[in-house]
């Protein structure tokens, strides 16, 4: 008998045909003997429709009273999944986050579960029922509806497994895995069948959007396996837990990309301390997120060149900041917004020298450009022309033998 | 400065448009300087089909979740009142129930509101906040989400407007108040301008669907003046009020009817006490809801006729209930499914003799065959054949001087 977290993703849950087979995979698991807690999703559409609504009224919605509309949509597939569990002969309830509580950090549309309280739904279990929670959000401490931001049942369903010590935490989602590379447009992808948290974690914040990356690195300090898997296949999915439990064969374990980018340079940045935080306290202000920042040593001593990318749509805000800011100094400008990331990512990489080499080489060969690069100990993204993203990702799939 | 529950219906909240057409009605009352709050109910059309999608997982969808299902409805139209309230400048807060609390007598989908913590929104009010409160709900002592009937917004309303101690209590509808017969079948109908609760009572029990019987009767007994308006038009609703109140020039101040009904005749019924008892008690049992009875006096002293209508979806169950009772006896039984009820509905019928007489005698003119009779203090209802219901309707409705 284990205890377990079974998180159902909006896709899982989008329609009622959808729920009534998502609580047939609940009747399974539980008919196995384990405690079952069900975290859900809104149905698929949901949530945008609701924001879509939100905006219709005001671009400046009020932030409160958008976490009341938008936890409105996992009340309902809380109620829809623990009717079809009631119907399948099961005893099930659901448990809104102001009836368990579930208590976040406050703040609205933004949120992080801090706590709950495990007492009753423990003893419920214990009495042989299933508890359906709704992901996404809880209340604060002065009893407000708070959402802990987009793709946040994940991190519910995490939170949740951490706080009531469960063995694992399933997520079923319409992909049966986490792939080598965008299974999509990239056929030759295959499915892992075992990652690490930070591989998983490198692979989710650069675009593989298996499962949303503050989840895995909540997954990751608590040490709680996950599983992700589909909903729809009875394959076995992919399993995430920590580095050492995982036999490398592979030292690359997925070829990740990310489009919509745009690259800036600042040509001639005064080289001294201070310099770059100057630069970046300003963007950070404008809510705009800085993604690879890549800084060369100082040639002259005086002067460095600055490349930063940043998503796309942030460019035309990025550039009035930057030539509006008294404090930044540079002699030239220049940026590329039809500009994309591609990455690959692997745990092996820290013990195998040649991996930088085999990678631009591979790039070369096919005539691609390298714009900027960027490595951590279990990556190495390069920026490349946005036209030549596909042929690269292709590319890197092959020669590091993931086809 | 009057201390205000403003209640919009379903259709009044159908598109965001109408959302923010609300808003602007509330914003106006805010700005005479009332406090105000706002009751809301679901957009129309959401509560059936979230029902619809509960019949699709189980016929017999457990109460509790459905419950907790069909409150989302209110309380994504309360957000977006709120936010639409806060975006033309007023200050404004949505409180689900758990929040103020509301208390209801713990039923699922079908509650009754008991009691409500008035301080944290008096104090709100106080401050120039507008409390935007989802209709329709409220919570058990332990805690759950329980409904509370059909149309439960208007006693929402109403119960809010008794606990606040409000000075009134405005529902706001698609039509423009209560009216002296169907305006969408008899273009001769006028809008009542006053109009007491027992007859608006009357009228609501008898078909005409502006508001919800048990509202109203909640208004009568702690005397709430009421007042029925539409949200798209400016002109003045009808104001419902108790009887003392109201200047009667006319005796009839609508014509109500029902189709949909049956009629069922037991001839020959042994005329002791109890029978009725006997003959009630297993319908009751049943589920099925008896409207008129009607029961002469015995003749031969040993056995009378007894007459009673039901809805028509309700005639074979009720036919096989009172042919399976051994208890019953009869000695013939007669039924009609193709009938309905027409009622006149008047206060100054009490001071003003000769109603009765006219009414049967204009069904007369008509050549319509009256099948029962009853009658109330101020009501007189009559079952004739179904096909006559409109002839009749226009034909009392010019008789009572309503066109």
């Amino acid at each position: 008998m284990a205890k377990k977290v079974l998180k159902f993703g909006g896709t899982s849950l989008g329609s009622i045909d959808r729920i009534i087979h998502a609580a047939n995979i609940v009747k399974n698991e539980y008919s196995k003997g384990n405690q079952i807690i069900v975290v859900v999703s809104a149905m698929s559409g949901k949530t945008n429709e609701l924001i879509s609504q939100s905006i219709s009224i005001s671009k400046k919605f009020n932030k409160r009273e958008l976490d009341v509309l938008l936890s409105s949509g996992e009340q309902v597939t809380s109620a829809l999944m623990s009717g079809a569990l009631i119907e399948l002969g099961i005893k099930s309830k659901s448990w809104m986050s102001w009836q368990i509580p579930i208590l976040t950090t406050g703040e609205y549309t933004n949120s992080r579960i801090e706590n709950l309280n495990v007492e009753k739904i423990n003893t419920y279990l214990s009495e042989g029922g299933v508890a359906v929670v709704p992901g996404f959000q809880g209340i604060s401490k002065n009893g407000d509806t708070t959402t802990i931001g987009r793709g946040g049942s994940d991190a519910s369903a995490v939170a949740l497994a951490k706080l009531f010590g469960t063995d694992s935490c399933e997520i079923y989602t319409d992909v049966d895995g986490v792939h080598s590379t965008d299974p999509n447009k990239i056929p030759l992808a295959k499915k892992i069948e075992k990652i690490s948290y930070e591989e998983m974690l490198e692979l989710s914040s650069l675009g593989a959007k298996v499962m949303q990356p503050s989840a895995v690195q909540t997954a990751m300090m608590y040490d709680i396996p996950l599983q992700v898997r589909s909903t729809f296949t009875d394959r076995k999915g992919t399993e995430i837990f920590t580095q050492e439990s995982i036999d490398y064969t592979k030292i690359v374990t997925g070829v990740a990309y990310s489009k919509d980018d745009a690259k800036i340079t600042l040509i001639a940045v005064e080289d001294k301390p201070g310099v770059a935080a100057d630069i970046f306290e300003p963007l950070g202000l404008n809510q705009i997120n800085v993604d690879m920042v890549i800084q060369n040593i100082s040639s002259d001593g005086k002067t460095t060149d600055l490349t930063f990318t940043i998503k796309r749509d942030d460019l035309e805000k990025t550039l009035i900041t930057l030539k509006s800011n008294k404090k930044i100094k540079f002699k030239n400008l220049s940026h590329n917004d039809k500009v994309s990331k591609i990455s690959v990512v692997g745990a092996g990489m820290v013990s195998t020298p040649g991996v930088t080499f085999k990678m631009f080489r591979a790039l070369a060969d096919e005539n691609i450009n390298i714009l900027a690069i960027s490595t951590s100990e279990i990556k190495i993204s390069a920026i490349i022309e946005e036209k030549n993203t596909l042929k690269a990702v292709k590319k890197l799939h092959t020669i590091f033998d993931l086809d």
